[in-house]
């Protein structure tokens, strides 16, 4: 059994090409063990997003801090704490933090030996809006 | 994209011999077309607890509300909101709840054609101590 607060785990900055101000913890993982799939916590700060992007999995996500949009295709949802979405695999979506506090989120993938992400283009993937 | 929040999902009992108030919110599963793992939120109420068990899955949790304890043979860990918990698969288990809050924590277990579940003989089963 692993134990750990998630503050204990480094926040990096994701490097994908379109994301800005978006920290990712790495809480639980085939490193650890973890036979099927990925726990990670995101930090989308103040006027950060995502890219516009989609893959091949899927998200499970609870909202865990902070009020954000998440879009599908010209969808926009608001969410807020324990709001939960789940992301069909090949489904373009971005996730966006207009507010003023860090929102933040726990997001779980299928583990990936070679994952596909694709960033769209377009104006959403290149000015976030 | 599924949007909903946790709330809006049933909270049913857990019916497994020996568990005591303890409540389940089946968020994202198989039938909303998941194809991997589920997300589910436990609510362990006040003096409440599981079963000692294990089972040939994983789980990955991260404590949301409360204060409890999550126990792995004779080691007991106290665990908190933020707190990460990774718990292999064929480990026994049991959460507790001594505290006076709601003790709320997000599960996810991959998906299971036929979970194969077994609660353990002893003090711990049968008092939840």
């Amino acid at each position: 059994m692993i134990v750990r607060h998630y503050t204990e785990v480094a926040a990096l900055p994701v490097a994908m090409e379109g994301a800005e101000n978006v920290l990712i913890r790495n809480l639980i993982t085939a490193k650890d063990g973890a036979p099927n799939f990925a726990m990670r916590i995101f930090d989308v700060l103040p006027g950060g997003h995502t890219p516009l992007h989609q893959h091949d999995y899927e998200h499970e996500i609870l909202i865990l801090d902070g009020e954000g949009e998440v879009t599908e295709g010209k969808r926009i949802f608001t969410v807020s704490p324990g709001s939960v979405i789940f992301i069909r695999p090949g489904t373009p979506h971005q996730f966006r933090n207009p507010g003023e506090q860090s929102f933040r989120f726990v997001c779980l993938i299928p583990n990936q030996p070679t994952p596909d992400v694709r960033a769209l283009p377009g104006k959403d993937a290149s000015s976030g809006g």
